[in-house]
């Protein structure tokens, strides 16, 4: 977690930009040329570059959302990759929100996300995802997640936990209350966060390689989560168009306004649409500088917006 | 899920060949000349191949792992897809095992896995995963599934959720007693699973396209599972390598013998590492040959070892 939270410091800003391209957030005349499903991913790969470049200088990190791009199959994938490679030439760490989980040998072969290809005869370990940390689903137990930690011990990358999400039908199950009442699921899982996360806690800042999704929009269990686990980062999704404040967002910063990096996807990449100019765009090149910028205007008003609530 | 169990009645046989590739289990030979990913990519699917034909008769139906696939990347997940296409071709009915799960939005992403690509200006909607079934999460509640039951619905095909995996620690999460101790976590996840088939249990078979993922290694908890969810099919993970008997399988069918479709992977995939002419192979082509005969003598085995149990 130590090169996110640099990372952080540097950029004095702890929020991620979303990657999250999908045909109602880009403009319809990159898309008006698409003749296969491998055009319409070279569009996303425009529409990503052009974010990437107007925002690197501000975020600390990018979080593609694989599933947009597995929508379009092995072409999306590839775009996906390639995406991630660029992002890291420009010194953003790349947070693949993958939500992968499996049995035990399964799970080890998700890991190859961060930590490359097995080795095989000839063929050294290699990194085709291009990924810094990648999201994991608890579901299954440790032993679905521990060869998730194992590989981020290994290569010196971070996975985040799901234990609380953001969406409305969270309470379905995370929510159900256990033993005795004095848990429930996603407070049992917290407390398993920890322990996965116990032996990659020493560092200067005391969070693990181990780190959980909590949502924005529960800002009540938010804040008791964020004390039931001092040595976990937070990524926290649900920010702007998924309901989420600025003021929801206190109680999972730690007192040095640390232990959270909020995610922002459409009200990032999808600011453009709300601007005049969305109406007259001509041409491709238009469109891409209509994003970038309004990209940029929105990424910068998240930070300041956030900074307000930073210890 | 009537193709799936139309399949099973047709072929005598509910059970299902996992094509989980990777490096332990593929003759070396077929990796000796690999020098890239993509090499390796390619040495899958050959023993992909040979599995398929040496057993399409026999099974009614493939579960590729993509996991498997992943950890090669999109060269991997290439393969997957050709995998999915080929068996297809030979009448298999190919259950993906994905066990994809996000929020409402994502979820809708990751479900053109079985509805196709969005369909963009030009470019319509397109099958680029050839799978008839994939398996999905149900960490994040209702919202992040009802988009895959209503692709299996506009699709004609189907989901599995998980509720009692085969893993050992598959009790950490999924075994906590909840709702004053009434319930455990995966019976609430059963409740869930038969109120998502509602809509679709009107067929002849009685079962909805909401399947469900219960692990054959545990045998009393999958007979209740059995009573509580009568509209919904099984699919049934760990026998063989895992551990799980055909005596652990017997609560999991219906009065008919239907109701649950078992999965081995190791143990067929992998059947040719257990023949003494696993030590003298010389050529790629007696390799593909011995994987081949060994998929076809274990996958009828296991057919005979099941029949034993079904009522």
């Amino acid at each position: 977690m130590r090169a996110l939270i640099d990372a952080i410091i540097a950029k004095d800003n702890p929020s991620v930009v979303g990657l999250d391209p999908k045909p109602a957030l880009i403009p319809p005349i990159l898309l008006n040329s698409a003749r296969t499903v491998r055009d319409v991913a070279e569009a996303y790969f425009a529409f990503n570059i052009a974010i990437i470049d107007a925002v690197y200088d501000i975020v600390p990190a990018v979080k593609p959302q694989i599933a947009m791009y597995e929508a379009l199959g092995p072409a999306g994938l590839d775009v996906y990759v390639r995406t991630n490679e660029y992002a890291q030439t420009r010194g953003l760490y790349v947070l693949g929100d993958i939500k992968r989980g499996d049995i035990g040998s399964t799970a080890a072969a998700y890991a190859a996300h961060i930590e490359g290809t097995p080795s095989i005869n000839g063929v050294g370990s290699t990194d085709v995802w291009h990924e810094d940390a990648v999201t994991v689903n608890p579901y299954l137990g440790s032993d679905g997640i521990l060869p998730f930690v194992q590989a981020a011990n290994n290569s010196n990358k971070d996975i985040f936990v799901l234990v609380k999400t953001s969406n409305p039908s969270s309470n379905e199950l995370q929510d159900l209350r256990v033993d005795g009442f004095a848990h429930t699921v996603a407070t049992q899982v917290a407390e398993l966060v920890e322990q996965w996360g116990e032996n990659s806690r020493a560092n200067k800042y005391g969070y693990s390689r181990v780190g959980a999704v909590v949502g924005a929009t529960h800002p009540v269990l938010g804040a008791q989560l964020r004390t039931l686990m001092p040595h976990t980062f937070f990524l926290v999704p649900g920010y702007g168009a998924q309901g989420g404040t600025a003021d929801d967002l206190a109680g999972l910063f730690d007192e040095n306004g640390l232990g959270a990096l909020i995610n922002s996807s459409r009200g990032i990449i999808g600011a453009w649409k709300h601007t005049d100019e969305a109406e007259t765009i001509r041409t491709e090149l238009q469109a891409l500088n209509l994003v970038a910028t309004s990209a940029r205007q929105a990424a910068l008003a998240m930070k300041n917006d956030i900074a307000r609530v930073r210890a």
